[in-house]
C-alpha cells in the first residue's frame, strides 16, 4: 500500500476505520511511519495517536518533529492528552501544555488535576450543552455544526446561566418532537449525575443499572464539569475485571502479556517471595509439632489435604465476597447477614467433608482415631476459613486499605495456617490413641 | 405514596425513571403490588416488568391475571421475552407464544432457537433498517414515528432489496448533512457485522475495540436479522467477568448473594469435596514416601512452603492466560510465545526463591544439605507450575471443554502434587546426607 502515491494511499486509508488504520500504522517500519507523517497532516495522524496505547504513545512521539507533535496534540480531545501526559515526565509535559491554546491547556490541567480512578479523570470536556430556552430547531441547528467534534451528541445536557446542570435531553427526544417546541418542554428535570470524585467503579454500576449512554459529571455546587461516554465505561469495566483477577492471583499489574520474561518476573517476585515466607511461618507451625509428627508420620500425609480444603474453601467466600463489591450489591445491613451466610455455608461444607473422611479414612488406614481427628480438623477449619473469607475484603474494603493484601493467597495461606493448627493440636492431644 | 388516589399516584410515578419505578416494585407488598396493576396499563407495566431478574419474573406473573399478563407480554420487547420464556417450563412458554400475534410470536420463536450465550440469543428484532435510495428528510420522518420502539435509533442499518446489509449511517451524520442528499451518499459501506452464531465475549471485544453503541447481525447470507446495543454488552461483559472469576476459585454459579446458606453449601459442595479427593491423592504421594519422612521428620515441615509457591506461581501463570483469553489478545504465533515467557519468567521466579532459601535455611536449620534439597525442588517446581498454569487453559480452551477443569484449584492441586513428588525424590536420593 505503502508505495508512492500520495493521492491513493489517502484514498484507500481513510476508507478504513480507525480502528484499523491503527493496525496498519503498528505494523509498519520505521520508514513507512515517516512517510505516513508527510502523508497525513497532524490532524489526521491526531486521530490515530489517540488511540495508541499510551506505552505506544511515548515511544512513537518521539519520532515526531516537534512542531507536526505540537500540532497534533492541539487536535486531540481533552481528556487522551490528559491520560497522556499524566504517564510522561512532568517538566516535558508542561512543555508541552505551554505550546497549547489557553483554552484546551486549561482544560488538561483542569482533567490532570483530579485523582486517578474517578469520574473526573475518566470525563471528556468535549460536550454539547444547551439552554432551556432554546428551540429544538434552534438545537439541531448547534448540532449540525459542533456535531462533528463533541463526543456524544446523542445526549444533551441542559443548564442554566450559572453552568448548573438543569436537564437531559436525547436527540431521540429531539427528533421526535415538534421542531418548535422549547428543549424546557421536552427536557426531564430528574438527571443523574456523579460529582467529579466519584469512584470510576461506581460510575460503571450506574451505566448498567440505567443503561446510559452518557452522563453527566458535575462539582460539587452542580456545575456541569464534563461527561463520561458508554466506551470508557467498557475500557473501566475491563481494567476493574483484570484488577479483581489481579487479586485471586497476587498478580496485579502483571498479566500484561507484552512484558518481557524478566519485567513479569521482575513484577511478580515480590508476592511469591512475600508469600514464600508466609509458607515459611507454616513451616515453623508444623515444626512446633516435631513431636507429635514423629510418633506418627502418618499425620504429615493430611497436610496438604487440610491446606487445600481450608484454602479452596476461603477462597470460593473471597469469590462471593469480591463481586458483591464489584457489583454495588452490598448495603450495610447486608454485610453481616453476608458472614452469616458464608459461616452457614462453612459449617455445612464442612460437616459433609469431615462425614466423608470419617467413612473412607478408616477403610484406607485403619485407625478410627485417624478418621475422628482429620474429621473434626476439616469441620472446624472449613467453618472458620469461609468466615475469613469474607470478612477480610469487606473489612480491607472498608478501611479503604489496599485491597492486595485481600488476595486469594493471603487469605489461603492464613487458612493454611489456621487450620494446620487446629489439626495439630487435635492430634497431640489425642496422640495416645493413635 | 400508594395511598388511594389513581391520578395523583400516576403523576408521580411516571416523573420516575424506569429503574426507580422498578425499585419501588420491588418493595411494595403483595395488595400494593395489586393495587399497581390496577393502576397501570398491561403496557406501562410492561417496561417494568421487562426491567426484572427472570427469577423474579417468573414469581411475579403469577400474581396477574392471565389476560393482563398476555397483553403486557404482547408489550414487551421480542428479546426480553425469549429471554423470559427460555427459563421456563415449555408447555407454558408455548401456550404463552399462542397468544401473541403473529409477527412477535415469530420473531420469538427465532430468537429462542439460537444458542445461549451467542449474538444471536442477545440480539433485538426492534431495530430500524433504511433503503440506500431514501432521502435523509424521508429518513428523519421515518425515525419520528418508530423511533420511540426501536432500541436504538442512533445506529441506523441500510438493507437493499435482499435484506442484504449494504451500510451504516449514525443518526450524527444525518443530522450534520443536507436533508436532502441521499443515504447513500451519506452511508459507510465498510460495516462491521457478526454472524448469528457469534460468542458474545467476542461481541464485547468488537465493542471494545472499535467503540460501537451498536452492531449489527447477520446471517450466513449477509441478510440483516438482528441488532446488538451497548447496554447488552455492559451484561455480558458482568456475566463473563464473575465466570472469570469463578474459574479462579471453583464456585461457577455460586457467587449469588441470594441464595441461602444451604444451597450455596450445595452448590459448592461437588468442587470442594472432589478437591478434597485430589488431596488425598497428594496424601498418597506423601505415603509413597514415610520412610524418608521417618527418619527426616523436619522434612515435612517445608511441605507448605513447596506446596503454597508452587500453587501461586501457577496461579499468576492462569491469571495472565486467562485475561489474555478474555481480551481476545491471543493469535495462533503468539501461543507459544507465551508459554515460553511464561516458562522463562518461572526459571527466573524459581531462582530467585532458590538463593533466598539456600541462604536463609542454613541459619534457621544449619542444614546446608536440608537447604539444597528444598533449593532443588522450589526451582523445579515453580518453572514446571508456570507451563502448567499457562498450558491447561489454553489447552482447554481449544478442545472447547469445559473452562471449570481450567480453575484454579485444579491447577494448583496439579502443581502440588508435582512440587511434592520432585521434593521428596530429591530428599530420598539425598537422604543419607541430612
Amino acid at each position: 500500500i505503502n508505495a508512492e502515491n500520495i493521492q491513493q494511499f489517502r484514498e484507500l486509508f481513510f476508507e478504513l476505520h480507525p480502528q484499523d488504520q491503527l493496525e496498519i500504522y503498528l505494523e509498519t517500519s520505521h520508514s513507512q511511519r515517516q512517510k505516513m507523517y508527510e502523508y497525513l497532516s497532524p490532524e489526521e495522524f491526531a486521530e490515530i495517536f489517540e488511540e495508541l496505547q499510551i506505552e505506544d504513545q511515548k515511544k512513537y512521539l518521539l519520532e515526531l518533529n516537534e512542531t507536526y507533535a505540537q500540532d497534533m496534540i492541539s487536535h486531540m480531545s481533552a481528556d487522551n492528552v490528559a491520560d497522556f501526559l499524566g504517564e510522561i515526565h512532568e517538566t516535558k509535559a508542561s512543555a508541552i501544555i505551554e505550546g497549547l491554546e489557553e483554552k484546551d491547556a486549561q482544560d488538561i490541567k483542569e482533567l490532570l488535576a483530579y485523582e486517578e480512578e474517578t469520574a473526573g479523570a475518566i470525563m471528556t470536556k468535549e460536550f454539547i450543552s444547551l439552554r432551556a430556552s432554546s428551540t429544538i430547531k434552534e438545537v439541531i441547528e448547534v448540532l449540525r455544526q459542533e456535531g462533528p467534534d463533541a463526543e456524544t451528541i446523542y445526549y444533551l445536557y441542559v443548564i442554566n446561566e450559572k453552568f448548573e446542570l438543569v436537564g437531559v435531553v436525547s436527540l431521540r427526544d429531539l427528533i421526535t418532537s415538534e421542531p418548535d417546541s422549547l428543549v424546557e418542554t421536552v427536557m426531564s428535570s430528574r438527571v443523574v449525575s456523579v460529582p467529579t470524585s466519584e469512584d470510576q467503579e461506581n460510575v460503571a454500576t450506574l451505566f448498567k443499572k440505567y443503561d446510559f449512554l452518557a452522563v453527566p459529571v458535575t462539582t460539587e455546587t452542580n456545575k456541569l464539569v464534563g461527561i463520561i461516554t458508554v466506551d470508557d465505561i467498557l475500557d473501566v469495566m475491563e481494567e476493574e475485571a483484570t484488577e479483581d483477577i489481579g487479586e485471586f492471583a497476587a498478580s496485579r499489574g502483571a498479566t500484561d502479556l507484552t512484558l518481557s520474561a524478566f519485567s513479569a518476573a521482575k513484577k511478580r517476585a515480590p508476592w511469591i517471595i512475600l508469600l514464600m515466607f508466609f509458607g515459611m511461618i507454616t513451616a515453623g507451625v508444623i515444626g512446633q509439632f516435631e513431636e507429635t509428627l514423629e510418633s506418627v508420620v502418618l499425620l504429615a500425609g493430611f497436610i496438604p489435604l487440610i491446606m487445600d480444603s481450608a484454602g479452596n474453601t476461603g477462597t470460593q467466600s473471597l469469590a462471593v465476597a469480591v463481586r458483591s463489591l464489584a457489583l454495588g450489591q452490598l448495603e450495610k445491613k447486608s454485610l453481616s447477614k453476608m458472614v452469616m451466610r458464608e459461616f452457614g455455608t462453612g459449617l455445612m461444607l464442612g460437616l459433609m467433608c469431615a462425614v466423608t473422611l470419617m467413612i473412607i479414612i478408616p477403610f484406607l488406614h485403619g485407625s478410627v482415631w485417624l478418621a475422628f481427628i482429620v474429621g473434626v480438623s476439616i469441620f472446624l477449619s472449613l467453618s472458620i476459613a469461609t468466615v475469613i473469607g469474607t470478612i477480610v475484603p469487606l473489612a480491607i474494603n472498608k478501611m479503604k486499605l489496599d485491597p492486595a493484601i485481600a488476595s486469594g493467597p493471603f487469605i489461603t495461606t492464613v487458612n493454611d495456617i489456621i487450620g494446620l493448627l487446629i489439626y495439630f493440636s487435635i492430634a497431640t492431644s489425642l496422640i495416645a490413641y493413635l
